[in-house]
């Protein structure tokens, strides 16, 4: 299997096959990274990363992914969107670094740039963030980590607690976790609730089971938690904010995990706001940095099959 | 033939045979960029990027050549011009850096400053833009590019269109394409034409053929036209840049290129402001995309050149 | 003898047969820079270069040393200190940038910082500058140059001059060139005195030798200058700060340096501010610029023994 010259926009453009290769692949370069071999397959390769919005933790990841496949790359966060005028301006860029390069990550704060620019890109183009859209590559390693550190991807109740209106990670992970036969349950404030058309092109798509509960309820069956940051500027009134934020109801500590499973896994994007308390750094749910331990072999996973590089 | 340890400052600073030089090694490191052949021929070279003034198009280039030579590169875009303070700790800064590589390539805002650079640093220099003045390496891509677009460099009808007060580029390549034998033509508002200095060296040095045209008379005879844009900014009195504006005089479009030779190829360094019209992209017209298919191994010719690596 | 995996926070960290250790490792690969051999020790690994203030000489340094071993890196000089959010955010941050690298180097602006960092990271952590506190591998560079422009790295009388309240590379370097039985001198304004704690401290570890002299008596005895350059924003009164800059009293120039050793050597961290007159740029006196020649070397010894690379 080869996902070659694919460009990568949304989550629902991997099949369920795709992502299974996807995490054997991953399983390969973890296991060759653990062991400290080179496995330089790149070396005539350069990627362009551009971040039109801050980023380190992707970035990061996809400058140690191909730097480890012996490949190279140009740009870097934080390239100006002035640079890249508007409108025209912006697919004239893309159709000038495109002869640079061997393939193009980027990030946007405009929903369906990566879309625009993959359409005059001859290279292809992975989507790592656009507006509140899409981060599609993102629920590849967290579903990485819940296989490694849950032991399963499919079958499992995992709850989706926070801003699921705005956030582009939640509108990613719900089709990979509904493609594997999971339960997602939606835990939100009703102002910041999934947005409907999701919600039903996941069910029409995947056949998949999808509820909405109140966080005790939902923090008692969850196998798995997938917590965002609700940020202060979504609310229009401050004072709603203030209630969630006082009644500490889409927060994770020790006491709202009371009645929560053993083996509960917590994860979370990261940057930490108050979302998550650091009570549960040291205890055996904290998912949210082991994960990052999958970061680059699962960048490399899909750099590797993007290029058509030669692995297994 | 090396140009092995040469300051690169301006474009008269290259002979004819140098130049055919360069072009042969593009054509080289082209072919064999095609190929996807390695030649990591610069594996112990470590250039400097020092841009000053913000570049994508340039620095993006010469990254990914020294990539693609086996190098590595230290600086980026967006060096801050106030780390390198003013007259002294400029020079200061750079008999630093001088240390820590094989070659320096720098863009500043005013003009002189990589000669500056140049007066104190053992390595090399590579001027890629100070001020209005030069930027002389763009010109080799050009010449290469109308070589492989339009089959010759010499013996052309080539327009060099727009605003020529202050645009370096044109200051560059009207010395190479008068010393390779071709028919300068000069089409701008008057408050924008080139300045004297320039003409009567570029006259005397390579006895070249230069005139001065209206827009439609000069299209229609042109082999070659190279346009960049007219910055409102320019003009004391924005009723004047109005005119020129909504006259449409300047710019180019299917409408004003309705004379124009069949096999005229339309070059523009970018980025486009209103200079182009999006109506020509998809013409046999347009070489103003195709052109940077060149901007690597041109950049890898020159600095393999400049570094004298082991080159045919 | 091996660095491998030390966290290095402070100039007290290295002991006199580890400083001695790193100069042979300097000496080592100085040799080989000079005869162009390559030595790709480093192909697996990565560092990730975390500079929260501005920085050209020590992040291009690392960048050019571990390409120059054959590694790479992520990050880069001007990392945001916002995107790294104060408190539990910054060490979160480390805890995930920690699994994409084998080292982090850091600069922050605030004291204690990169110790944080270590006490969260799985790789080790080098600290370059942390507010006024510590810069530790910078003496080693400096100790270095003394050695091969003085030949001598004990037994010297050394002044340290200029703002040595809150320089970093003075509360740094006094501790090596005590360890290494130097008779160090201090002359500052006494706004600007040494702080009595690291004063109190390298006398008590090293037994050494500290005096305060005024600027002619102490640079009529001195074989080593170190000046670093006094800032006016340090002035509570900005009549103190003409006081001394009136004066000349702490700068370097000819005619301050009429009674000086023949073979004196000035070093000064650079960038220059007034505190060494351009005179002197061409005189034997001149070690700042010829300092950096080792800069590279430098950094790969540091490098090589932490990253328990294979070096001699």
């Amino acid at each position: 299997m080869s996902l070659k010259g694919r460009d990568i926009m949304h989550a629902r453009d991997f099949s369920k096959d795709e992502c299974d290769y996807i995490l054997d692949l991953t399983d390969y370069f973890h296991s060759q990274y653990k062991r400290k071999e080179l496995n330089k397959i790149a070396v005539d390769k350069i990627i362009a990363l551009l971040f039109f919005e801050p980023s380190t933790r992707t970035s990061f990841a996809f400058e140690a992914a191909i730097q480890h496949l012996g490949g190279g790359s140009i740009g870097e966060s934080g390239v100006e969107a002035t640079s890249y005028k508007k409108g025209e301006s912006f697919t004239d860029g893309i159709r000038m670094v495109d002869k640079f390069c061997d393939l193009i990550v980027m990030r946007h704060p405009e929903q369906g740039a990566p879309q625009r620019a993959a359409e005059v890109a001859d290279v292809p183009v992975i989507n790592c963030g656009d507006g509140n859209s899409q981060h599609p590559t993102q629920p590849l390693l967290e579903l990485y980590a819940i296989k490694k550190l849950r032991g399963d991807v499919s079958g499992l109740n995992v709850v989706l607690m926070g801003d699921l209106k705005h956030m582009r990670v939640d509108h990613s992970i719900v089709y990979t976790l509904a493609m594997y036969g999971n339960h997602v349950i939606y835990v939100s404030p009703p102002e910041l609730t999934m947005p409907e058309e999701i919600t039903n092109e996941v069910k029409t798509r995947y056949h998949a089971k999808i509820s909405a509960m109140d966080p005790p309820e939902a923090l008692e069956i969850a196998d798995v938690v997938y917590i965002t940051p609700i940020a202060k500027r979504r609310f229009e009134d401050p004072k709603e904010y203030e209630k969630f934020a006082s009644l500490g109801t889409y927060n994770i500590n020790m006491k709202t995990l009371q009645k929560a499973k053993k083996d509960l896994l917590v994860l979370a994007p990261l940057p930490r706001y108050e979302e998550v308390s650091t009570e549960l750094d040291s205890t055996s749910y904290q998912g949210y940095f082991k994960m990052y331990e999958y970061a680059v072999p699962s960048k490399m996973a899909i750099l590797s099959t993007v290029l058509g590089l030669d692995t297994p």
